[in-house]
């Protein structure tokens, strides 16, 4: 039943904030054969975007043209021969990333009227424009006498996700929130786009994506009632009745490839398209994930995942507080997906960057330098610095909230800070500061976790940060007292997604199974330093009352 | 009995942190003669200090060499007859900046075998090596049993000041405390040396450095008594003893200029030297202090003044808790002379410069590139830009305490801090919130003395910063609520020094009748918003909540 090699072909496709990868791999035992990633055009000139007002939003053409871009280029690097075997398609996307569409699915930036309306576009995960709609969410499922339909989300529902971005728009009383039909999660369109649905009632949607971030459970017979969300707003009831009651693990099909795009990719229509979910879940699988294994990816924020096994029946199934979810199939079939993560990882030290790069971007470096080259050597220039820095000896203790907090107890209002300042502090120092508050947003995951009951015995890491920088990993690895040991995958999602795509496309029973045919091996294990841990013990202690402080007073 | 125009000529000398500037002026109405810079060379190398250590030392031949050169430019550029008439010179310095002595009352560097020893040089006002010895002489002073000889400094002596600088000094028991005769302040030396004085015993002490900074007082007979100082080590009362009992107002002479420096300088051995005093004691005279003005002296720190009646006979004298000392005739005779201040106010800035150039000087900007002309373009590109942020508008709030605190409560080992950071800060934002916190360092000032019954009716500054950064000066307006009167003098300390030194030539009766006639006019007001005003009251609390989570939680 596996693939055979030279046989079988897979492609996995992974949307990540900025651009969008296509990898196409044998699915005997993961080769790469073909890979290319396209830039999403508008994004890239920050076309729909206020970062001072965190509002992200992306456009979906940007989506369309870069997909058909990045996959036509892989292909070609493949051969000719490949694209006739090409057995299985799975997508994954950042998420929560939603999107007001009308009847047909579309999403209403692809209609003429809506073309340039950032609220009728795709609102990227990080987009924080949300933040007064998940606080009223949050007080509502706590205080209205029903059921907490947050229960599997952490007991915190965030600024981030589906319900709180629709309800934003919703509450302007623009266009854009009257015209729309439904909303759907940017993996979800993308499975439709490819499989040719035409109707909003027809799109699948994806156990993950609307387990983890749309309050949906089997308990309660998928989303929240009715009578819950037209608390909020009538028009969420009706965008809700819109979602049907269904939700699809990725382990099931979507569909075969629609005429159309097989066309437009040169594929042929029985190409089985794969049920699309979020890069973190299914770049879990990419990685090392296991039960029992912390996978994280680590990336300008990290996603912290863990699979468990179900309780067993009659029994109650334990809730895990302040995580962003649990979900019964979001990561693989038959076991709980935990999901978890730091709102901004390597998003601190690229901060720091363009805090230093600011007077060469306000021009004061004069005509003639190159103020991009000069910005991409200051990290390497920090790194080099800041190793040289022992734990405690800058007396620089700093904290990693700086694009909100996501776990534990999500609150995206919440800011960073920067504290232990002297006249001495140097900006290595800082550097090293926010590497080590990064490594202690990662330990207090653990913490809670552990305290929650979820066993992490293990740490794995995928990700542009886990295989770029040694110093950062070092200091986590220090920081939680435990081995990371670090895939050689730098593409992770796009393989885990290509594993699913066997998977679905039958030439495995699983995804599991595919992982343990297709994965990448361990490149790299980072061991803790005894004595260095001993020492953060104690800064920790600090970046914890440094992090109450923010909570109570910089809240008020 | 006044100078009259172009008979009688003063020199006013103030040394400050990195260099001294001569100012010849005429008597009659402060009309400029003649001025000169002169930097300190062995300084501007770095010499003898180490940063990352808070150790900052100064060696007394580049006081020597410096003095010269600036007396003698500036006499060059007044003319030829003006040498003769002069007849009076006044010393202002740093402080407390002192060093160990021999029993000639020469420093021990200008010794051969101490010519290199940081330990036997000038202990620079902001050298903070001696934080663990102010702990032990605080610590003593509560709990001995005897008089609380801190009284009169606030209630806490300072790591910045005379005998914990001593102190830590003479723990080492390496060669220079073991060499020691007696300890200088710098305002002390540098009358002795141009008086002439050959022995310790004759060098006469500054009522402003020793009643502010030594725990000098009338009360209790002069210094702390030798049962007190043994305590903290026996060798700290034979220093105590060298010192005698009495101590001199800037309103007395030091003695005439000695033959020796007459020659060097080209001036009479009639010229009468006054008693040094520390710079912001005489540059309050040199601004526009006067009953009921807090005058500012605004540069790299503040030192806030201001000057009050003495009580009725027989009543206690009224203690101002937190502020560095109230000594009776430390400004001017007759009135207690209050003393408070920043420990940094445009180092904040000065810090972030030096954040923000770090890449330069890492060398990123390659060949070719003139790292310091781009580092100086720095702050008026981020004042440019902070202008237009507006108050509360990016939500970072920031802490002052880069340098430790003065006041209120001297606690040198306390650091800054910066809050409510997210991912869209940008180095004006953290700009502004520096300015801001440095003003609301300036507020809790303003606010303890009011609250210790000291009536700040009035605000007036001079320095650096009040002259060049109509930003900082307006936002620090705001913030206090109150008016804030710029002198127009941008030398107010040597011009203070001149007043003084017109006053013990016998051409005034006083400084404050000098001060009438010679002074500088008034050159801008600031005006406080009422709107941004109100504003500020909210983040102000803000900053005092990180003030305390610094106490509490950065101390442990």
């Amino acid at each position: 039943m596996n693939g055979k090699k030279g046989q079988d072909y897979v492609i996995g496709i992974d949307f990540g904030s900025d651009s969008v990868r296509a990898l196409i791999v044998d699915a005997a035992d993961g080769e790469e054969r073909g890979a290319a990633v396209s830039a999403y055009r508008r994004w890239a000139r920050g076309d729909y975007c206020d970062p001072q007002a965190n509002r992200f939003r992306q456009h979906p053409l940007d989506y369309v043209e870069s997909l058909e871009e990045c996959v036509l280029a892989s292909l070609a690097q493949a051969g000719g021969e490949v694209a006739a075997r090409v057995r299985g398609i799975t997508i994954d996307t950042t998420g929560s990333t939603p999107c007001l569409a009308d009847e047909s699915g579309a999403p209403l930036a692809l209609s003429p009227a809506f073309s340039e309306d950032p609220d009728a576009m795709f609102m990227l995960w990080k987009d924080h424009t949300a933040i007064a709609q998940a606080e009223r969410i949050n007080t509502l499922a706590k205080t209205w006498g029903g059921v907490d339909y947050t229960m599997y989300e952490g007991g915190v529902y965030s600024s981030e996700w589906f319900w709180a971005k629709a309800l934003h728009i919703i509450e302007k009383r623009s266009a854009p929130g009257k015209a729309a039909a439904t909303i759907v999660e940017h993996c979800d369109w993308m499975t439709a786009l490819l499989t040719g649905v035409t109707k909003a009632a027809s799109i699948r949607r994806s156990r993950c994506a609307m387990g983890h971030k749309a309050m949906w459970h089997a308990s309660w017979g998928g989303y929240p009632s009715a009578a819950f969300l037209d608390r909020l707003d009538p028009r969420l009831s009706e965008l809700a009745a819109s979602l049907g009651t269904q939700t699809y693990t990725t382990e099931e099909a979507a569909g075969k490839l629609c005429p159309e795009w097989a066309k437009r990719l040169g594929l042929a229509t029985d190409v089985i398209v794969g049920m699309g979910a979020f890069d973190a879940h299914i770049g879990a699988v990419g990685g090392d994930i296991a039960p029992g294994t912390l996978l994280k990816i680590m990336g300008t924020s990290t996603c912290d995942i863990m699979i468990g096994p179900k309780p067993a029946a009659n029994r109650p199934e334990r809730l895990v507080a302040g995580i962003c979810g649990q979900v019964d199939g979001s990561v693989v079939g038959g076991m709980i997906g935990y999901e978890a993560g730091q709102s901004a990882f390597g998003d601190c030290f690229a901060w720091l960057r363009r805090i230093l790069a600011w007077p060469a971007r306000a021009g004061l470096l004069g005509a003639g330098i190159d103020a991009a080259a000069f910005e991409d050597r200051i990290l390497p220039a920090l790194e080099a610095e800041a190793a040289k820095i022992n734990p405690a000896q800058s007396g620089v203790v700093a904290l990693d909230w700086l694009n909100g907090r996501r776990t534990p107890d999500a609150d995206q209002a919440l800011t960073g800070a920067i504290a232990g300042l002297s006249l001495g502090t140097d900006a290595p120092s800082l550097y090293r500061a926010l590497i080590e508050a990064a490594a202690f947003g990662s330990r207090a995951i653990v913490e809670r976790m552990r305290a929650e009951g979820l066993p992490v015995e293990r740490v794995a890491a995928v990700g542009g940060v886990a295989r770029k920088s040694p110093l950062v990993m070092q200091i986590t690895a220090d920081i939680l007292g435990m081995d990371i040991a670090v895939s050689s995958s730098d593409q992770s999602c796009a393989l885990g997604a290509a594993m699913f795509a066997a998977s679905v496309a039958g030439l495995y029973p699983g995804a599991l199974e595919a992982q343990k045919a297709m994965g990448a091996p361990i490149e790299r294990v980072y061991r803790p330093d005894r004595e260095r841990r001993a020492t953060y013990d104690g800064i920790f202690e600090k970046y914890k009352a440094l992090g109450a402080f923010a909570e109570k007073e910089m809240m008020r």
